[in-house]
């Protein structure tokens, strides 16, 4: 198959506008997320393990995973965005592989397939352990859809 | 189509239950969320909005609303749990049907299909404005199993 | 909350439309897929049990349930477009809730939230047995894409 | 990540019972579905085009693309469980990414994370033009369930 993924933005400023859409986003502060990688068509957001982010046995929630994968898809597809451009999440289904146990987790969000209107995206969802050894805990599948600024 | 969702719990104390796992989920004392309605088979869960829940045009984000969901499905499916019974989501998947703008998110989840080890549920998110209208804004399908204590 | 999905189609020959594309999809003639009920929004779709159609247990194919909801889903959005209006299928999601045993599977599609460009729909996929009992057997949630003729 | 996916196959005679599966399949002889490969949690299936698979376009039919992709998945699932193991699909999702247009449909599944009672499948269509170049056309993530025989 030949590679359908640009390597390179259309808009040489993708960082800053997507920085400042992250910045933007009162949950990322809420829950401790961290931009912690950004490329044309992928992007790595992180969160530390707090007991505010918890599901009832003491793990990650689900929601926790999904918020992340959800922002990790979003901001990959949102890079490969001419100037200006702002994405919705349309859809998304999420897998949870096994119980989130970790003091990390790391969701890393590729663009698959972008389009003019649609962007499709997955995601994969790890928890890293004390040791640095990190284990799929959740993968996505998502649906973007590219919106202009003003069209909101 | 015969009913097939039972509309009595099998355990008479699932409310004492849910609402100690409720409790024990940190992430629903960061996002704000209300246990509001239980009855066998159905759950629903309400947050406020608050600048701590937004994406970054100032709506509550995606992952809020699918946090919500997901409890209100996966708490659904609990009560028709025999005693001691929990659950876990293997999967789900959620819609945006429209930008989530208004007052309170309200996720009202329900059993489609209870299992002996897999339930089968489904969870429809409002935005309820300051007249008190709700529009839905998302919607889940999800499949949660049950898990007992022990077997975690 | 307000009904959100018309029930009057904006192309008052949209019957005529859906039936054309209907009898133009080489693979409902293989399936035996008839379109039973059609109006603004909905569709329902059924096809009887064959031989041709089973899976490794006898029973209906899950390809089979899902194709049949996949076009009841797509000519339910169909059906609100204005003429000339086609669709293609964006996503979908399925959960497959008891094995799908029975003489005929009948699939009930219904829009959700229509759109200029992207419409949600869910169906619902039942087997009816000699006495004329509906089972629900799967269910799907399905993202269509509005598509002119010429933009393919 | 350490891998997780087993190479070896706790069955040794896990062809044979895959093939009579296959071979079991009504559905998978009227579409002419072929099963091309299979290791250890992997496993592809193509169906050749022809008129009778085709949606109104006139290309493969999303329903085609799912069915070969839920057995691909099927399949893989199936070949990491112990003699005499078998699979039902609990669920699946499936994105679209482009029109269907080639001669050959090829589903190649694989399993991501396998369970006891559930285990968690990807699967990626490609259609393949007469230069033999393979374009993805779809992609699947999919929950399979162990069953054994008479469980049925």
């Amino acid at each position: 198959m030949a590679p359908v993924v640009p390597t390179t933005a259309r808009d040489p400023d993708f960082r800053t506008r997507i920085e400042a859409a992250f910045a933007a986003q009162g949950l990322m502060a809420t829950l401790g997320g961290r931009l912690v990688a950004l490329e044309p068509g992928r992007c790595t957001i992180e969160a530390d393990f707090a007991p505010g982010l918890t599901q009832h046995h003491g793990l990650f929630h689900a929601g926790v995973l999904t918020t992340l994968a959800d922002n990790a898809c979003g901001f990959a597809a949102m890079s490969l965005l001419p100037a200006g451009g702002e994405v919705l999440s349309v859809e998304f289904k999420v897998s949870f592989l096994r119980p989130a146990s970790g003091l990390v987790a790391v969701a890393r969000g590729e663009v698959v397939k972008p389009g003019r209107s649609l962007t499709f995206c997955r995601a994969d969802v790890f928890v890293r352990d004390a040791a640095g050894t990190e284990t799929l805990a959740a993968s996505m599948m998502a649906t973007m859809m590219a919106a202009a600024p003003e069209a909101r």
